[in-house]
C-alpha cells in the first residue's frame, strides 16, 4: 500500500506520470493549490473542480488550531468536512510553527510554540504531527521536519538536518504503527495514507545529497525537498534541488515544497520535479497581481482603468472569457470581495494550464520552447 | 416605448406578471439583488445567472463616484462593463446622498454633498441624476427624490414630498429630452430606458396618497414607493405601502424600495407589490446570518461547530447541497473569504426561491399558506 507512480514519458529529466492515491489520480508534474484552513482562499470547491485542480493542500498547523483535528475526524475527516472528494495533502505543521507562531523552544522531543491566534501553548512532536495528520486523513502526509532558517551556517545546517532525519525516523515509526487508524482505511479496502520524507540540508549541496541519501534509506514512497524559498537567491534554490534530485530515486515522485512563480514551476519540472505547491497564485491575487501569459499584471494600476482586454488575452478561464481588466481594476480599487475571487480563479487557471502545457510538452519530448517562453514572461 | 407589463394571474391583491425590458423579461413579483458598485458583493455573475436572478440593481451614487458614469459609458455602458446581459435598475443616487455622504446642503436646485470616499464636493440635481443614469444605461431608472428622514413631522414630510414632486417633474422633463442618448438606443430598435416616479410622504397615509396621485398625474410607466425601512415600525411600513397602493394604477408595476426580510417580502407581495430590492440577504450573509426555511441561522454560533446538516435542509442551492453548517461556521470564524461568498449565495437562493414560491402560489390563487409559513419562520 505505497503510493503507486507510473512514468509515461520523459523529456530529458522531466517526467510525465500519474500518482494514484486513495482519492484518485494525479497527473504529474502537478501543482497543488494551497487550502490553508480547508479552503483555497476565495474559491469554492466546485470552481476548483472546474479548474481541474487534482489535489489541494491543507496546513496541519492551521487545522490543528482551528477547527482542531479531533473535530475534523469526528466530522468524517478532512475530505468530508470540506466536501472535497479528490486527493489532498497535508504538510507536517513544521513550516508554519517556524514561520507563524511565537516559537518558544525546539528540543530533541519537538517544538513548543504559542498559537498565532490566541497565544496558547502547544507542543508538536513527530508523533503528534502524525497523530494529527492521520486524524485529518489526507491522502499524502509529510514527516515532521525542521525547516532550517536562512541564512544558516554549515554547522547549524548539519545539526538541523540531523534533527530532521531523527524526526523522520520517529514520524515513520509512529505512522507505521498507526496508519490503519485513518478513517477511510476500511472503506478503501485497507489502503492508507502515504507518508513522505523531506530532504533538508540548508544551502549546502553536499548536505542536501547526504540528507537525500539517508532519507531514502528509510524508504518512503516519495520524497519532498523542503527548506527552500526561504529567502535565498533562485540560483541557490535550483542548486539545492539539483543536488537532491541526483540522489532521490527516479521511480518515485519528487516534491519541491513551497515554490514558486510560473517560470520557477516550469524550470523545476524540467529538472525532474513531479509535485509543487505554493501560496503565490492565491496570495498575490488577493493583492491585485495577475500572473498571465504576458507577464505580471498589477490590476490596480491606473493604466488598466479603461482597458477592455481580458486579464490574459491568451487564457480561456471563466474570468478571462467574461471580464475586462477595467472591470477587475474597478472591483479591486473598490475593495469588492469579488476582486480577490476572480483574480484567484484566473491565477490558478494560469498555473494549472501551465502544468497541462508542461505535461503536453513532456509527451512531445521537448520542453525548450516552454522554458524560453516562461523565462521571457517574468 | 414604455415598460410593457402583463398580469397573468392574481390572488386577492397579489399579482403574477411579466415586465419586458430592453435586456429581457422579469417575472413578478421579483426581488432584485443589490450590486452597489456593479457587483453583487461576493457573487460572480455566472453564479447570479445560475441562481436565476433576473434583474440586479446598481447604485448611482457609488457608480458616479467610482469608476464614474463617463468611464462606464465610454466602456459600453453598465451591462457591458460588468458583463451582465440581463435587466438592470439604477436608483437615483438620492438615498445614498442622504445616508452615506457628508451632506452639505439641500436647495431647490438639488443636493450638494461630499464624497464618503475622498471628501470631494459634488452636486446632484434631478437633471444630473438623469444624465448619470442615462450614461450608465440601466433598463429601469429612478426619478431623483428626497428620501424624507425618520422621524419627520407632518409639515416637514409635506414640504419634502413637494420637493420630490417638483424634482420628479424635472427628472421627467430632462429624461424625455435626452432618453434617446442611451448607448443601446439604436441597437435596440429605438427602445429607451423606463423612468419610474417615486412616492414619498413620510409616515402620513394622506400624504402618501396625495404623493401617489400627483406622481401618477405625471404618467410614469411604473411607480416606486420610497422612504420606507428608514427606522419606522413594520406596521407603519405596511400602512404606508397600503396607502400608496390604493392610488397607484393596477396595470403598472409597483416597486417598494429597500425592503426587506423574507416575511416582509412575502407580505408586501401579497398586498400587490411587484418589485422589491434590499441589501439584507447580501449584507447579513457577510456578517454570518443565514436566512433559511427554519428561520435565522447565526452561523458563527458555537452550536453549529459540529452540525453536519446543510445550512437549510429544505434548500436545494449549490451551498446547501454541498456544505455543512460546521464547515460554514469554520470558514466564518476563520475569516475565510469563502464564508461571505457561500453565505451570500445561499441567502440569495432563499430569496429567489421565495419569489418563485410566491409566483407559484399566486398562480394557484392562494397565498395564505405561504404567508403563515413565512410569518412563523422569523
Amino acid at each position: 500500500m505505497k503510493l503507486p507512480f507510473s512514468i509515461d514519458a520523459q523529456a530529458d529529466s522531466a517526467r510525465l506520470g500519474q500518482i494514484l492515491t486513495p482519492h484518485g489520480q494525479i497527473d504529474t508534474p502537478t501543482f497543488m493549490p494551497v487550502g490553508t484552513v480547508g479552503s483555497v482562499k476565495a474559491v469554492p470547491q466546485d470552481v476548483l473542480e472546474e479548474l481541474d485542480a487534482q489535489i489541494i493542500l491543507g496546513n496541519t498547523y492551521h487545522l490543528y488550531l482551528r477547527p482542531g483535528h479531533d473535530l475534523v475526524r469526528k466530522l468524517g475527516g478532512l475530505h468530508k468536512f470540506i466536501s472535497w472528494n479528490r486527493p489532498m495533502l497535508t504538510d507536517s505543521g513544521g513550516f508554519q510553527v517556524f514561520s507563524l507562531s511565537k516559537l518558544s523552544k525546539v528540543t530533541e522531543d519537538g517544538v513548543t510554540f504559542r498559537s498565532h491566534l490566541d497565544g496558547s501553548s502547544h507542543l508538536f512532536t513527530p508523533e503528534r504531527s502524525m497523530e494529527i495528520q492521520i486524524a485529518l486523513g489526507a491522502d499524502i502526509i509529510m514527516a515532521f521536519d525542521e525547516c532550517t532558517e536562512f541564512p544558516a551556517d554549515r554547522s547549524r545546517s548539519r545539526s538541523s538536518m540531523e534533527m530532521t532525519l531523527r524526526w523522520a525516523r520517529r514520524s515513520k515509526d509512529y505512522f507505521e504503527a498507526h496508519k490503519s487508524e485513518v478513517l477511510w482505511h476500511e472503506e478503501s479496502g485497507g489502503r492508507h495514507q502515504a507518508l513522505l520524507g523531506i530532504v533538508q540540508g540548508g544551502m549546502y549541496p553536499d548536505l542536501r545529497r547526504e540528507s537525500a541519501e539517508r532519507t531514502v534509506e528509510m524508504d518512503f514512497p516519495a520524497y519532498a525537498i523542503g527548506g527552500l524559498s526561504v529567502g535565498e537567491p533562485r540560483e541557490k534554490t535550483m542548486e539545492m534541488i539539483a543536488a537532491a534530485l541526483e540522489i532521490l530515486p527516479k521511480d518515485k515522485p519528487r516534491y519541491v515544497m513551497g515554490v514558486g512563480y510560473p517560470d520557477e514551476i516550469v524550470k523545476y519540472a524540467s529538472m525532474g520535479v513531479d509535485m509543487m505547491d505554493c501560496v503565490i497564485p492565491t496570495r498575490v491575487a488577493r493583492h491585485g497581481l495577475l500572473l498571465t501569459s504576458e507577464g505580471r499584471v498589477n490590476i490596480k494600476n491606473a493604466r488598466y482603468a479603461q482597458d477592455q482586454l481580458p486579464p490574459d488575452p491568451k487564457c480561456g478561464c471563466k474570468v478571462c472569457s467574461r471580464y475586462t481588466r477595467a472591470y477587475l481594476r474597478h472591483l479591486f480599487v473598490s475593495g469588492e470581495p469579488l476582486a480577490g475571487m476572480l483574480n484567484t480563479v484566473h491565477n490558478l487557471a494560469f498555473y494549472l494550464d501551465t502544468m497541462r502545457s508542461l505535461r503536453h510538452a513532456i509527451r512531445l519530448g521537448d520542453l525548450s520552447g516552454l522554458l524560453t517562453g516562461y523565462l521571457s514572461m517574468t
